[in-house]
Parts: C-alpha cells; structure tokens; sequence
C-alpha cells in the first residue's frame, strides 16, 4: 500500500551535501519505492501530477523525529557476533587463532548457525542497519542459512561463503576444488532464493589464506557471473609483511592480478595502503569498508579515510564485528570521528610524549558528522556498487529508511526546543543528539524497501 | 540490614593488581559497610568469627551476574547534561561561547535547575555512577539543589558552585566578592546537609576565568576548612598560550601559586602538561581526571595517561559531559582504550600520510581493559582523595557497587559458557562483554554505601 510521510527528513547527496528538510515529504509506492520527495509546501502540488497518491496511508512524525536512510554496514562478520567484545585486547594473528578460527569452524552445526544468525540479523536491524554485506564462514550450508535469515527478516544483504585454503588451521580449512565448487553452489543457492534484497559476493578471506590459484578461480566466477567481491587489504603491519612475501607484490597488486579489484568490490580496512595502491583502487572503481573500531581495537593503525577519498576512492563504514566491538553503525560514525580528529592532532600537534610527526598538515580538518552520515549511507551504498538502488531518498529508488525517535533513552529533550530558535538548527540538533548520545533505543523504525522491519 | 552477597566478584587493588573470585562473597553491614570479602570456601570459616552475620539476607548471583564496584566519574559539568552532544564540531572556545555559556546562565532559575538536575543524577546512576565529582554553575542556589538531589537519590558526590569573575560573557560573570561569598555560602550549606554522602568542592572555573585575587581567596578556603578542589588544566592549546601570558607563569604554578594543587585537588584533562608541572603535581599529591571523550571532540589533543601515571600522578576518568558526548564512565573507560591505543600507533608506526613522529617507543604498550577498569573505579576514588570509603571492596569501605548482568540486550549469552573452560576464563569474558559491548541495560542493579539506589 502507498504510503506518504510528513515531517523532518535528512539524507546526502554527497560526502559535501548533507540535505534537510525541516517539514517535507517522501512518497512511497506499493512496491516500497520512493516516488516524491520534497517540501511539504510543495505537496499539493505534486500530488496533483500523482493522483494515485490521494489514497495513500499519511504518517505525521512528531517534531522530536526525523526520517533518515538506513545504515549501510559494508563489513562484518555474521558468526563473530558469537564472541563480540572478546579477545579485545590481542592483535590480529592472535586473536584469530586463539578465538576466531576455533569459532568459525563450529558454524558446521547448522542449528548453531541458525540460532546465532537469527540474532545477528534481528541485532543489527535493531541498530537500524538496512544493509549489510556479510562475511559468514568456509561452511556453505550455514552461510546460506544467513542469507535466508536476512531474507526472512527484510534486511538488505550481500552475504558471502568464506574460501580459505591455505595458512590457516587444520580444523579451518578447505581444499582448493571444495572452495571453488561450494562458491558456485553458493552463488547458484542465492540467486534461486529469486530476491532482489539479498545477493551473493565473493569472499577470499584475505590473500595471506588464499592460494593464487584459488583468487585467480574467484575472480573468474566473479567476473563470470558479474558479482560483488569483498575481501580484507592491508589491516596489520606484520600481516602485509607476510602478503608482499607471499604474492611478491603489493597487497592491492595481490588481488587485482586475479581479477579481484573490480568496480563492485569492496576491501575492508586500507589501513596502510600505499599511494600507488590506492591509485590501482581509483582506476579499477574498488572500494574501501572503514572500519574504525576494529582497527583500534586490534591495535592495527589509523586508517587516514579523507586521504582515499580525495584519491578518489569510495569509502563506507564497516563495524568490523568481532574485531569492531559494536554492531551499531551509528557507533562507528563516533568511532570515524574520533579517528579523524586523532589523526588531526598527528598532522598538526606537538603531542607530549611523542613529539611532532614528519609530515605536518595545518589544513587537514577532521571529518564532521554530517560527512560521516554521509559515509554510513549513501557512501557504504556506493561503495557496494548498490547506490542505483538505496542509500538516499531520491525518486526511483527503495525505501530503506529510519524513523529516529529523539525523546527516548538515553536521550532527553532538554536541548531547548526554542520557538526562536530556527527550525533548521533544531533539526541539526537533534540529529547530532542520536548521532552523539543516541543509541538502538532511539532508532523507532526501521524500513527496507518499504516494508517496516523494525 | 546486614546482608551476604554470593556470586563472581571483581575489583582491583592497583593499576595492576586486578582481583577476581569466582566464587566470592561480599558481607555489608547494616550500616552499608563491608565487613568481609573473600572465596566462598571460605566463607563458613568467616561466619564462625562473625555470627552476627548468620541472621544477615543472602543474595546469590546468577552464573551470568558479577559485582564490581561503582563507577568514579572525576569530572562532569552537571548543567551541560541539558545540551549533551550539541556543538561538538567545535573547539572549545566557540563552543563555550555558542552553547555552554548562555546554557549555564539559565540555571540561574531554580525550576529549571531542578528539573535538569533530578535527570542527571538519575541518568548518571542509571549509568552506574556512584561517585561523582559535580560542576554546578555560578548560581550557588541551584547548585545546592544539585547537591540535595544526589543526596536524595543516594548518590556519592562532590558538588562545587562554580566561580568565574573575568574573562566571561557579561551574561555569567561574578564579582570577585560575590564568588567569595557565595562560595562560603555554598560550603556552609552543604555541610548543613550533614551527611558523608556529598561533600562540597571550591571550583574555581579555570585560571583564565578567575583572577588571581579570587584564586587565591578560593585557595585560602579550601585550606581553612580542608576541602576538596577541582578546576581545569591544559586541555587546549590556545587556552594554555592566554593562561600562561596573564599569569606569567605555567599552567600548573597559576594554580600552585594560590594553594589549589593540594593532595585534595584534582584537575580535568592535563592534556599538554609539561614534564615539570607534572612533576609538580606529584609533589603536591594533585590528581588528573582524564576525559578522553572531550579530548578527542573538542579537538583538545591526546593525553597520555601512563605518561602522567609514571610519574606518580594519581589519575581517574571523567565524563566531562558535554564537552564529553556519554553519561557513562563505562563508554570513558572505551574511550580511554582507544586514545592508549591510537597513541600505541603514533609511538609506533610510520603512519600513512602523517609519517613518523619524532619520539618512537617501540617498548609502549597500551592501557588493558583492566587497567581501565582500575581507572574508573578505585583510580577515580584515589584521585577525589576518597579511596578511604570507596572504591574497591575491602572492609572498612562503603559497599558502593554494581551487579552486571550479561544477559541484557544489547549482550547475549552465545559467549559459550563451556564447562570445559576454566571459571576465571569464563569471568573475565563476561567481564570484556560487558565493557566492550554492554550499556546501561546491563547494569541491574546499583548500591552506595549498601543501598540500592537503581
Ligand atoms: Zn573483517
Ligand atoms: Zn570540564
């Protein structure tokens, strides 16, 4: 059924263009696509050249909500929600073996999968994420169970079979021809499930745990079948040590002589990744999944996203779960603040104790939040190579939407609703609230392609 | 009512001394006193010395519960809670003057500060807070009202009116005689409350908004009557360059020089401070609230805190809402994580687009969720000159405590609580869910000296 909603609305159009409207419209038709957005002022007249509409359900938000798109979460690991928030404090290698593989490896028990996915998929809806590209794990069985799951609950997903078959433990690991076949059964698996929300991507783990055999294979399925990719690049000094040896190139080179980098793949990370591999990045139309707590976390580096973006490169957010400690993408917008304005104080402080860096920037200013906004939707869309079809609110496309509430827990409306206050400011002010202080409690509803999930 | 706590129970002894029971117990006294903590195996043996324990109401954790102590939040602008996360794309003297300011001159109605202040002492304890040292405003009325409502609702605290007679907008500024004497005032009516619950604080804004006359009479008050102190240090550079061209001496001497760096005083931020003024706060026994959180959003710069605590400096944690964007001492013990870590990266590694900075120390390594722990409870204890009665769980102490449970969105129970995994390990995961992952939801229950208060 048709549906049109009156009331403060926000979305971008850019990494620059952050656009609000303090009483507008959006107009969703039976198929959950968006077919008016704009000016309540200007509803009237719309309306007249959409006479369909004039049966349409209406929904008023109060002037403590605001319409926002959905989060895009461009990298996490559905079977390590098992174990968020553990082993937080190793790094990469450690805290694989130690927990990670071990726990992968137990997503062979399809009802172990099942139940642990049913919850990731109802947690991040929860956190208002309308799509997610999804690693699940070797075992292809239990990652079409996430796909379904997705599915079953209306998010949005890429979702990828994860291949490994090499340098990696003999509990987790597979050979080369069970990688390959069970990819194609995948891809096979997900495209008979006959939907347009979820979608099947190509998953090396990363190159460190692939033979060049095994890329070369994925890449031609990819390039084949015209499918997403998404992979780990340059998250960890000693782990790029190992790659460069390995590969005898660097890291980006690795992947894109089987054909990997391409315009709808994604690489979480980029931590370090040199100027020349960033360039290969721009030419071939690949991505970057920022993924601020992960890279905190597992003490792997700053991952400087304003110096890919000026490259040219697409860049949305990833919680990085179980490496990132949040499932939430609103948190890791604070957390792509807090990096940025940390690699602020690098470029241009004297810091005590470690004295001035090298390469000295007085003109860097960090990212804001209505650029992050941009980064966690509209951003992550185009860096899936999915922004034809979500991200903001512009006629054509589907509804993927969230109704933020501001006056539940955690946050207050003390912030002085002022009637001489403009009515622009009190709606930035209540998007930085959520943004700042808010949390899953705040996030009222959630919609994919029309259709409330949440 | 005397009463017997059994279950998992942690605390900590030092910043490296971390204690865990995984069979523990904890018996409080009517009085709200803790009169014995150790192993449950233990515990017939303690009975028998004190049998007038046997009558006393046992209470059993769940194998997914553990007690900690209460959160210390060192500093926090009680006021601000009305705008937290507005302005935070600014610096901190716009910021003062755009929202802080005109913000803090409001409380000059009582109304207002009492509907304000009932909210942030019931959000702070929802939040686990069971200590906390208070900003109120210029309006020494509406700080008293702060003070009552803490006592009110149990909570621990230091409440300081604050004094600010130049270098303020003509809209919230005091003269020198009436910031004397109101602040007598204040430490007069807050010591008529008799109670050992709040204690008053002279609050001297910061030295730029406080002439020397008014320091020193603010230092000769705290002396006379051995009061608590607590203001603001080096938290932004061209705040530091005007402290130091009006007073003609560092930032630390403007202090010491009138008598507020005692070993009852502590100072938020401490961002710059100089080898020297952190030797001279070691001399005077002063603390250090470190308020990550504001640093890093009011773009303020990294304070290293081990760099501070190695040199014999007592240092807490602190909110320092709003210019902080959380309540939650357990969000400030991530944050904390997360400025230890980035500053692991500056020490460290040749970072892309920024280089290496000019002091690399490879054998740094960064704060443990242990340790910050130690940091938001007895730290912060230590540093407010209260680690006497609070804390830690030792007898003699105030019982001021939380029962985590993990069990509580936004945490699950897929952990794999596995009984072939050794209890300690179980405990500690539980311990990293919680403060990686868990919030206000997880935390059921909180006591101040002995009385649940959430
Ligand atoms: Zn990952
Ligand atoms: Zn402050």
């Amino acid at each position: 059924m048709a549906k049109i909603f009156f009331g403060q609305i926000i979305h971008t159009k850019s990494l620059s263009d952050f656009e609000i409207f303090t009483s507008g419209f959006i107009a969703v038709d039976h198929r959950g696509k968006i077919v008016g957005v704009g000016d309540e002022s200007d509803y009237s007249s719309w309306l007249s050249e959409h006479t369909d509409f004039k049966a349409a359900v209406a929904e008023r938000l109060t002037k403590d909500q605001f319409l926002m798109p959905g989060f895009v979460d461009c990298h996490i690991h559905a079977p390590q929600v098992a174990q968020i928030g553990l082993g937080l404090d190793m790094t990469l290698i450690d805290w694989l073996n130690t927990y990670t593989f071990p726990l992968e490896a137990k997503y062979d028990d399809e009802q172990f999968a099942a139940k642990v996915y049913t919850k990731v998929v109802e947690n991040t809806i929860k956190s208002g994420t309308t799509l997610a590209s999804y690693y699940g794990t070797n075992s292809k069985d239990s990652t079409v169970i996430l796909a379904k799951e997705a599915l079953r609950q209306g998010q949005r997903a890429l979702v990828g079979k994860v291949c490994s078959n090499q340098n990696s433990p003999n509990f987790y690991i597979e050979s080369t021809e069970k990688a390959i076949s069970d990819t194609e059964e995948f891809v096979k698996d997900i495209q008979n499930l006959k939907t347009d929300l979820v979608k099947p991507t190509i998953t090396p783990r990363f190159a460190l745990s692939c033979s060049k055999e095994l890329m070369d294979k994925l890449g031609e399925i990819a390039r084949n079948n015209d499918l997403h990719i998404q992979s780990h690049i340059s998250e960890n000094l000693s782990e790029i040590d190992f790659v460069k040896a390995l590969y005898k190139s660097s890291y980006a080179e690795a992947y894109d002589n089987s054909g990997l980098l391409t315009s709808k793949t994604i690489m979480a990370h980029a931590v370090h990744l040199d100027d020349e591999e960033i360039a290969l990045f721009q030419k071939r139309g690949t991505s970057v999944a920022h993924c601020p707590a992960s890279n905190t976390m597992l003490s792997s580096g700053f991952c400087d996203v304003l110096r890919i973006i000026k490259q040219g490169v697409k860049v949305g957010l990833g919680t990085d779960v179980s490496g990132g400690n949040s499932m939430s993408i609103q948190d890791a917008i604070l957390r792509a603040l807090d990096v940025s304005h940390h690699l602020e104080f690098v470029k241009k402080q004297d810091i005590k104790g470690c004295g001035r860096s090298s390469i000295q920037d007085q003109h860097y200013r960090p990212l804001n939040y209505k650029e992050a906004i941009y980064l966690a939707t509209l951003g992550g869309a185009e860096a899936l190579a999915l922004s034809n079809i979500t991200g903001n609110f512009v006629a054509g496309k589907d509804f993927d939407a969230l109704v933020i509430d501001t006056t539940n827990y955690p946050l207050h409306n003390f912030y002085i609703v002022d009637d001489n206050k403009p009515q622009d400011l009190q709606l930035l002010e209540l998007i930085q609230k959520f943004i700042y202080v808010g949390d899953d409690r705040n996030i009222l509803r959630v919609y994919v392609a029309g259709k409330q999930i949440k």
